[in-house]
């Protein structure tokens, strides 16, 4: 939560373009929840008849907020989302149940909709009570301030409003036909550091004007969320806050609505979807605190695609192969080290390593002569692909993942050891 | 590998007394493996008889000493071992065993023994073929100088030839009575970086000169490293060298040989063991890459030993919780998040946290008025305990353990970022 110094400099060079979804309409204030001078609540309004789907953290320690919306998820109906930054309200006992309660029933009793058709989250500092007055008493400015998601700055402001020591603001938008009619899909995100599957952003919500029901809705929400955000991680560190809503307000134009989460005529959504949320996904990691390089992992040849991803992962989350990374050293042996404490089956003597599309190990050992002039090019700049094919499996039914993370610098630790004081 | 810099501000202000260790001859060389004007090759020649237990890395990619120490294992019997730092020969393919059949043979040659009574271990850069003959060509002399290890100066150079970027050589000694007859317990190790269960060190070598059955032998071994290297992380990376090895050599006083681990007249010495490789992980702790804090966590209140651990572990290996110590900030927050993480049972509303004894969070929520100034001088001194009741259990039958670590800093940036160039 300290002041971020400069943005990040894997940030995109702007903010997204953002089609408009109709069905939404967005708030936000400065209520002061910890700093002053920023906005830090956001409200949705959604049109009725809006569906929900959402994943959450799977830390024991959950937040009350998320207590909140898994409890009120199987209504499968939403008419708000309410969101804070400033403020995790986690780990604050039975005050953290009353805060949620009385923030949530100052949204429904101005929009006249049942308390469980509010989802909310909180993101910030654990363990400190959420003042909710702060931002009950900013709710009739709020409600009186919504007004519809139809421009990019719309969504900006939002994004923004959901910071914590993220360094620039997130947002994705899709466009996807359903029976030939024309849909979209907007998202914004928030999240740099205590990232980690699973979970592995903090907050992102995700709006669409498409009719679709809930259960297909969480289906499609679950799946795509395992190849984006939960393939993402910065510090191997899981909130107690993490969060990921789909809202659907069946507010553009009509299509026929698919009842099963397999119908052939959702493969364009499930796509743009994707999309989306893997843009977002990526923009966290790129705002990873400290983060200097972005770096992609694929694991290929392994037992099943799960094997992979843990591979995958315990490379991603291996603090010496960041390191290297962030010292622009192809070391090699460091990601051997990380795929052998993975757990995972590996055949070291067929282990094959690529950086940057040069092959520097093949058949468990280095590649003599390989060329390392663009290896060393390839480590110089701020996006690493590192390919591992594990030895185990090979053709069709081999596993393979992909998963995203960055580099550990000398920033993270400025930033994580300066934290609270 | 780099060079330290300058010894760990938490290291012990003296190498340790250690006792003479009957029928264990120690000699060290500089064979200039990889780097010049220091000791790197270490070689230990043990009495007739001597048996011998070991546990070794999870890794999946293990070195080629660990492959060998693994196979000659079950024949129980040791004569010589073979160390060398500057290279870990692992992932060096076919090359790597022809490595290890070399140095092997030129011991074995030498001392008249069967190779498989040829212990050995590697430790320094991955993916580098061993020059196996900078080790061979040193044999005659590191045979002729082969003394018996009857003071600590000999220990001392012993432990000082398997270091790598360890600032201080790591030794402990203890004594126990078996059936009224006192043994010695000598003990070794190495490792600052890439430390984690299992196992934790990269290595270490233990001396007995007592007379124990090898299964007996490994049985307390196995059982004792679970506690001990088991149960210190510093980076939560795992080594693909990882090795402990524990000689009996029996030529001390005769004593009756017990042939089952859980014999009663083994309580002292498993004690003293316990003595000996706790200390040792925890001078591996102290001089973890870039360490100025010193961490003991203690999980009570879980549903298992197990759980327990892997909460402790959990809080031990989180970035965000070892950065706050560093930064010498009580961030309680941090370790409810790395709790909830863990995937263990916890009860959220009844978690309770303590920092150098003083409760600050308890049922689930802060201590309200909790007196900051004892826990913020804690948290300036250089060991830092942290005690958490996860609330699943209580009294006799709740699981608990104690895990090591040290706090995450710009040293340890500084160190792996420029490890290769």
């Amino acid at each position: 939560m300290s002041t971020p110094e400069a943005i990040s400099p894997l940030a995109p060079t702007a903010f997204s373009d953002m089609a408009p979804v109709a069905g939404v309409r967005l708030a936000s204030a400065a209520c002061g929840v910890k700093y002053a001078g920023r906005t830090d609540v956001l409200l949705a309004e959604l049109a009725a008849g809006t569906t929900v789907a959402g994943v959450f953290t799977k830390s024991k320690t959950a937040s009350a907020p998320v207590d909140w919306c898994r409890k009120s998820l199987p209504g499968g109906q939403a008419q708000a989302l309410l969101v804070n930054s400033g403020n995790a309200n986690a780990f604050t006992g039975v005050r953290g149940l009353e805060a949620v309660e009385a923030t949530v029933k100052s949204v429904a009793d101005r929009l006249t909709c049942r308390p469980s058709r509010v989802f909310c989250a909180s993101t910030g500092v654990i363990g400190e009570p959420l003042p909710a007055e702060k931002i009950t008493e900013a709710m009739d400015g709020l409600v009186a301030s919504l007004a519809d998601a139809n421009n990019a700055a719309g969504w900006e402001a939002a994004a923004r409003a959901i910071m914590t020591t993220d360094t620039f603001p997130k947002g994705a938008s899709a466009v996807a036909e359903i029976s030939g009619v024309r849909v979209t899909i907007n998202g914004i995100a928030k999240g740099s550091g205590m990232i980690a599957p699973d979970m592995a952003t903090m907050l992102s919500f995700l709006f669409t004007d498409a009719a679709l029901p809930a259960g297909v809705l969480q289906s499609i929400l679950a799946e795509v969320a395992d190849r984006t955000f939960n393939a993402i991680t910065v510090d191997s560190d899981t909130s107690t806050s993490d969060t990921v809503i789909l809202f659907s307000t069946g507010a553009g134009a009509d299509h026929r609505e698919p009842d099963d989460a397999a119908d052939p005529a959702l493969d364009d959504f499930k796509a743009a979807l994707e999309t989306v949320m893997g843009d977002l996904a990526r923009q966290v990691v790129r705002d990873g605190e400290g983060a200097t390089k972005f770096i992609e992992v694929t694991v290929t040849g392994a037992e099943t695609d799960f094997a992979a991803k843990r591979i995958a992962l315990s490379i991603a989350n291996s603090p010496l192969v960041k390191t290297a990374i962030a010292g622009e050293d192809a070391n090699w042996g460091r990601i051997v080290m990380a795929v052998g404490k993975a757990g995972e089956a590996a055949d070291r003597d067929k282990l094959a390593i690529s950086i940057g599309g040069i092959e520097i190990a093949a058949e468990g050992a280095a590649v003599e002569g390989y060329d390392e002039t663009p290896v060393a090019q390839h480590m110089n700049g701020d996006e690493i692909e590192i390919t591992v094919d594990v030895g185990i499996a090979a053709g069709e039914g081999a596993g393979r993942a992909t998963v995203w993370t960055c580099d550990l610098t000398h920033g993270y630790i400025t930033i994580n050891a300066d934290y609270r004081s």
